[in-house]
């Protein structure tokens, strides 16, 4: 055994709660090292009626390392417990301290999980597991009211600058709420909405105002009621990390400097507020002097920031928000802002923008989900730009789902696009196979997939502002075959339980191998999902215990053959198949 | 190199800020696998003109992995980073996702510590790294005040009981505060002083009255006052995570059942309440049916707690709590319990009772410290029972110092014995070579050492209730000499800095070892500690730089030759060896 490689650790992915009532553990080893893994688990003051033996299950692997997990409901809620190794006859037990070739004999010496305590139980809302989102940027989804247009805005699907305008507002997403839900999705996140001088509204003016080129309260109130009528929840973006340029406070401390009495708001490094070489004399995000940088720790700052984010969960009904830049921000803030959220709306969905690993995030008291761009990129590197293999990519993914709690990558936010970046079409140069691929993998996937507004009826674009086009609304324009293929697979994805909260098991990626298969098994349903990433046709075989499979898309049966599932997929086919019992 | 032993991640201990503009970075790696580690850090915004190669320092190890470390004090406060590994002319990149040989070209795909948000820096309290804490078990120091006397007290010094008393309370403690001074100590923690039927008072019947056997509020008072002016503070302990069984809301249920307004308080499985086949049918402290575990999470539970921290340290001006059972509470409970304490009484300590690994408790928001019990284990086995040998208990202090933050290991809470454990000398089997030993190292340390009351006399106990005898008062049975050790070696502390915040490095730990040297540097002040742990001569022979040195017990000065320190020390010998500059 390779003792160096064995990791455990309390907290974090290592030893968590799931619910109430269950613990989860796992172990990492040296991947292909350990034949059986056993976590030795019982309660510590009655260790010798409850201590047993766990049997875990290899649940993921990356490149290196297997990783080991099993789940244990204990009695009194209280788990002591170390690990039993085995490779072949081999056996070595690990302790919180040491790996020793003896069974320990009491329990003292064995890693801990004190107590379940409810309070400290991450719990996710539980509708995130089933959502599907769709991504608008407001000023580009649709005109609904012209009278609210900026000034000098352009007409509609001219090209897009970083500055310019084009009318977008919330009377055009109320007009097409029927496109939405045609499309199945039910979910909506919004990109700002509150007063600021930018197309995007990042630099926010006022957190208490709906942009006037947008609408007003009562627009924003009916839009929220009306998705809510249709099924479709509503997550707002809340720019807590800094403000914009004009908000009042930064204002104030520009004209009067020391003497404001919002000095203390910001983080100025010195006076007069000044940019030097392009650097700001104050904290910002990056170095933009238009986005000065909250001091999310002073009490007035807080208190307002958090009356913000009560007032329109209250007033208004939205679902939750998606916070921006939300790892620069303090954790004591999160875990307030999450204390007011979830009482005012305990179903609320809190989504952190981070593109680095999240972890410290996700324990429970502070994000239900980040913006999942480590799975953004597994997908694309295999099936847009073709750097991953398909091992390289269960790899990827393996390491994806081996870092956060279940629970976190059950509701994670698995974005292909965004306003960010390049249009996913854009990515994949035009080729609408493969763009169908990657989506297919994220529908079938573990965690909360979204749309960015345009994608399904195959807009492209590069980074912004190419990204933010207007919505295409010319139906002769509109890819209605693509349309078609998203509509389908998120129906697939919302009859079918699997694929939302299923396991999910690699049956095949193979080195310098271009076709995957994985399976998704919730309670007696098992699905497989069959994916080529090839110009060429392939042929998969499989083992599998089921005998009869529906191909979800075509309605076609498939017949398992001495155990084996045989299936010839074209260029860039793919298939969904249901396990008939 | 072995990559499978490459260990790195954000938070706890391996990334952390140290303090408002320090970030201290860990890696991993099998022990002497790695001959040069750096950081490759910068600024991820201005990363071309920011980013630098930051060597890192083998800073501690264990069994089987050296740890390496790097400061880094970033400009912006915020920090991308990966690491170089070297060994000899090997070269490997570390990102947050792979090891490449080539030099990552941008750092998108880097670790990111994102910034340092002042509120979340672990701050504990300065004052704790120059402490030294005597523990005091009040019913059994002395009785200053026979009126308060339970009945039927036992004559002092009489064989102690699990349920007897002797009448120790608060004036014996303020009549001996002289003995204190003299002794040297500047803190002490009382075990707990609220009313409560046991002898222990870890049952409390009401948190807001110190119980009648000890004194009342007043004595506190004064007692706490008279510390004050010897320079001594004071630490309290709070049972938060139970009650005790007269605790009037417990007999309130008791007595109503399902009806009580305090049902919620306890976690009650199932009513009745009875204790069946000796497993209460409400959750306790272990299966202690007088000991209910409280519903921390409750608001008015909550609220309850809340106050009552607050009020002992406004009130009577306590400089901090120790916390029983500490692991076992709700997290959220602990961030909110350190807002209020912190907010009464900045500079106060927080002391968590938590025996296994306690990272998750140590990051800032919950307590300063944890009673150190792995620390004792190691001592204990290599000094006393001779289970370890010297290299491995310079692996077991390693693996200590690589589990927390610095400022952690800088005031945790070193103790030898406890009211928890036999006493330090009956370990030893009478042997005071091996304690003065053991207390030698304790004492040379890095963190907080503490003194069981009356170990200073050589009083000697198994565990309870036999080191919880009544304190040695009877000058003829005090060992004078073993009290003017433990004064001296207090002295030398206090007098020595660097034996309280130096860098700390073993320089001899051999296999089957049974003498080990170390270092303690303090900006120009070095300091070698030369313990020989056998009951026969031995010689060191340690490698250093500096030339002369004083032996701060004796006032002798040593002189290196050739590079070598040179001394040989008699059987259980030491010695203090600061360099002259």
């Amino acid at each position: 055994m390779l003792l160096e490689a064995v990791y455990h650790r309390p907290r974090l992915n290592w030893s968590y709660a799931y619910n109430e009532s269950t613990i989860h553990l796992r172990l990492r080893a040296k991947k292909g090292d350990l034949t059986e893994v056993f976590a030795f688990a019982g309660d510590k003051y009655t260790w010798d009626t409850t201590k047993e033996l766990i049997p875990m299950t290899l649940f993921t692997s990356d490149a290196m390392f297997d990783y080991w997990e099993c789940a244990s409901v204990p009695i009194y809620r209280r788990l002591k417990y170390g690990f039993l190794l085995q490779k072949d006859n081999e056996r070595i037990w690990m302790t919180e301290n040491d790996f020793q070739t003896n069974r320990p004999e009491n329990p003292n010496k064995l890693f801990e999980f004190p107590f379940i305590n409810p309070v400290d139980v991450f719990t996710p809302p539980a509708w995130v597991k089933d959502a599907v989102f769709y991504q608008i940027f407001p000023e580009r989804f649709a005109n609904g009211d012209p009278s609210l247009d900026p000034k000098d805005v352009q007409p509609w699907g001219a090209e897009p600058t970083p500055t310019n305008f084009f009318g977008g507002d919330l009377q055009g997403v109320i007009d097409h709420l029927d496109h939405l839900n045609e499309l199945g999705i039910n979910a909506i996140y919004f990109t700002p909405l509150f007063t600021a001088t930018t197309n995007h509204k990042y630099d926010t003016e006022d957190y208490m105002k709906v942009d006037p080129h947008f609408g007003d309260i009562a627009t924003l109130k009916k839009l929220v009621d009306l998705c809510h009528k249709r099924g479709i929840r509503v997550l707002l973006d809340a720019v807590f990390n800094h403000s914009g340029g004009t908000f009042a406070p930064f204002l104030d401390v520009q004209e009067k400097g020391e003497d404001s009495i919002y000095k203390d708001w910001f983080h100025i490094r010195k006076f007069p507020l000044q940019v030097v070489n392009g650097i700001p004399t104050y904290d910002t995000f990056a170095f933009e002097a238009h986005m000065p940088k909250l001091n999310t720790e002073h009490p007035e700052v807080k208190a307002y920031l958090l009356k913000v984010a009560e007032f329109w969960i209250t007033e208004v009904g939205i679902d939750g928000w998606r916070l921006d830049v939300a790892n620069e921000v303090d954790h004591d803030f999160w875990r307030e802002f999450r204390k007011v959220v979830k009482r005012a709306n305990p179903e609320a969905y809190i989504l952190g923008e981070i593109w680095h690993e999240s972890a410290p995030w996700l324990e429970g008291d502070k994000f239900d989900a980040v913006m999942n761009y480590p799975f953004t990129d597994a997908v694309l590197d295999f099936f847009v730009h073709g750097s991953l293999d398909a091992e390289g990519f269960a790899n990827s993914i393996g390491r994806q789902l081996s870092r956060y709690p279940l629970q976190a990558s059950e509701v994670a936010f698995n974005l292909l696009d965004s306003h960010d970046t390049p249009r996913l079409l854009t990515l994949a140069a035009g080729d609408k196979n493969k763009m169908r691929l990657a989506a297919l993998f994220q529908f079938t996937f573990m965690g909360t997939p979204c749309i960015y507004y345009g994608d399904e009826f195959g807009m492209d674009g590069e980074g912004d502002p190419g990204c933010r086009k207007c919505m295409e609304w010319n139906p002769e324009k509109q890819d209605r075959d693509l349309f078609e293929f998203y509509r389908q697979l998120i129906q697939i994805r919302n009859d079918q339980p699997a694929l939302r909260t299923g396991t999910f098991t690699f049956l095949e990626a193979g080195q310098q191998g271009s076709k995957i298969a994985y399976e998704r098994r919730l309670d007696l349903q098992t699905i497989v999902v069959l994916i080529n990433s090839e110009e060429t046709a392939q042929t998969f075989r499989i083992d599998v215990d089921e005998r009869n499979w529906e191909n979800l898309f075509t309605g076609d049966t498939v017949r398992t053959e001495r155990g084996k599932l045989i299936v010839k997929m074209p260029a860039y086919g793919f298939a969904i198949l249901k396990a008939i019992v």
